[in-house]
């Protein structure tokens, strides 16, 4: 796993080397004996999704068969795509091979395996990390349940499953983690038990932590859902966080649907290069 | 300027047969003397931009030369564009050549503008219009002149200035019209007197207008300046009638800035085709 570390903060190290001079778009270095493939990004915080690449496609059919970032933002808007595939696709703009990156609520795994294809890079095994994390024990056999059936297990180890509150991420991340981004999905585990259910207080303590380990050109995203008692009230600290963040340094909004009371709320946080 | 309506609404009636019945994707019309150049367009609510057409270029560079729907958004996201440029994206996937649109808020005259090029249609000389009104007489003025720079007598011919409230926009839209979209900037003109504003009174009737008067798959998109005094009542007031509106037949959403407490808020109204 040091060595998994290692590998990690070099993959960084290089992709910042890469983003700072002029190299050839593809170039494999290597270095200390690892072997390390940096996919240049030459425009790390608009980038082109996996899945955008489709979208210029030009035969749209009526049976909208929705593809990229495009489609998926025109489709929100038009109530067709739902605010969890909207994350999913900025997430896409920010995640790069090689992260490291917290799903602060796992819940049934979708989000924690969506994260883990992003951060991954096959040229080196992995390269990547999710940490993933939740305060019910059923969460994480879920999301543990998922991975078996949907990846390998070399794959699999690129993810460190935790059965904790999401406000202690702070303890398990490794000291001086460059975390790239902290996803939330505020609310109940769907299909579990309704009654557990993430509340205002720790949600604000997982915030700030959020805050504290986050990479510059990093983003904290959050699917808040508000249709449970005690889901308004989170949702107001969310916004009173996001609004409270220094506009020098971070750019906070949110998207929500106005004839869908319960429908959930977006709230993205995005952490200022500089 | 009976034939040029008679004119829009032939190319309207073409346009629906076009989406109804399977016919190739340019057909052009001879009916009653006037040749229809008919665009179908196989998707109609969810169309790729003019200008996301040149998004499927790989080559972004660091100087970030924004373009296309999936930059915008995202841009906005990240604090690189503005509510106004994701407005115009947004207008772009609704309307088509040959639709009437209307800006309710003309000011400056730079919407009316971006409106009349989405609604052109080369092919036939104008074929669409934008109906543009303001309270204010500098508006229409202002108005009047950035056409007369930007376009020519002819396609100027396509635009119909009014100097009124926008709260009367249904006694000047001809009965029966099928109107594609209205669009409001709410609060005072810039580089105007800062003492007229659009309030919230008036902004409801017109809203109400605009529900009326809107087509099926046509929408309703609001930009809201909140920084002067009453801009937050109006945004109260369009988010209440957004609210009311049926789920069934209306998607309202909203993109707001948390940490730009003065930045102007989205508020799209998309009415569904059913």
């Amino acid at each position: 796993m040091a060595a998994g570390f290692f590998q990690a903060e070099m993959s960084m190290l290089s992709s910042t080397l890469a983003r700072s001079y002029s190299i050839p778009i593809r170039k494999t270095l290597m270095t200390f004996g690892f072997r390390i493939a940096v996919q240049r990004n030459p425009c790390p915080r608009i980038r082109r999704s996996r899945v955008a690449a489709f979208s210029s496609s030009p035969s749209h059919s009526r049976d909208f068969p929705i593809r990229g970032v495009e489609d998926v933002f025109v489709g929100y808007l038009f109530g067709r795509k739902k605010a969890t595939e909207v994350a999913h696709v900025v997430w896409e703009q920010v995640i790069q091979k090689g992260d490291m990156v917290i799903d602060a609520t796992c819940g049934n795994g979708n989000d924690t395996l969506a994260m883990l294809k992003m951060v991954m890079n096959d040229s080196v095994g992995c390269g990547g990390y999710v940490y993933a994390m939740d305060i019910q024990k059923d969460a994480i056999e879920s999301t543990s349940s998922l991975l078996d059936q949907a990846v390998g297990s070399k794959e699999k180890e690129c993810v460190k499953l935790f059965n904790i509150c999401h406000s202690k991420m702070g303890e398990i991340v490794p000291e001086n983690s460059r975390v790239r981004m902290v996803a939330f999905n505020l609310g109940y585990l769907p299909g579990g038990n309704k009654s557990i259910i993430t509340v205002s207080d720790t949600t604000l303590s997982a915030l700030k932590a959020a805050e504290r380990i986050l990479m510059p050109g990093g983003l904290i995203s959050l699917v808040v859902y508000i249709g449970h008692p005690g889901g308004r009230e989170e949702l107001e600290v969310v916004e009173a966080f996001g609004s409270g963040l220094p506009v020098s340094d971070w750019v906070c909004c949110k998207f929500q649907m106005l004839n869908r009371p319960l429908a959930p709320v977006l709230v993205f946080m995005f952490k200022r290069e500089n």
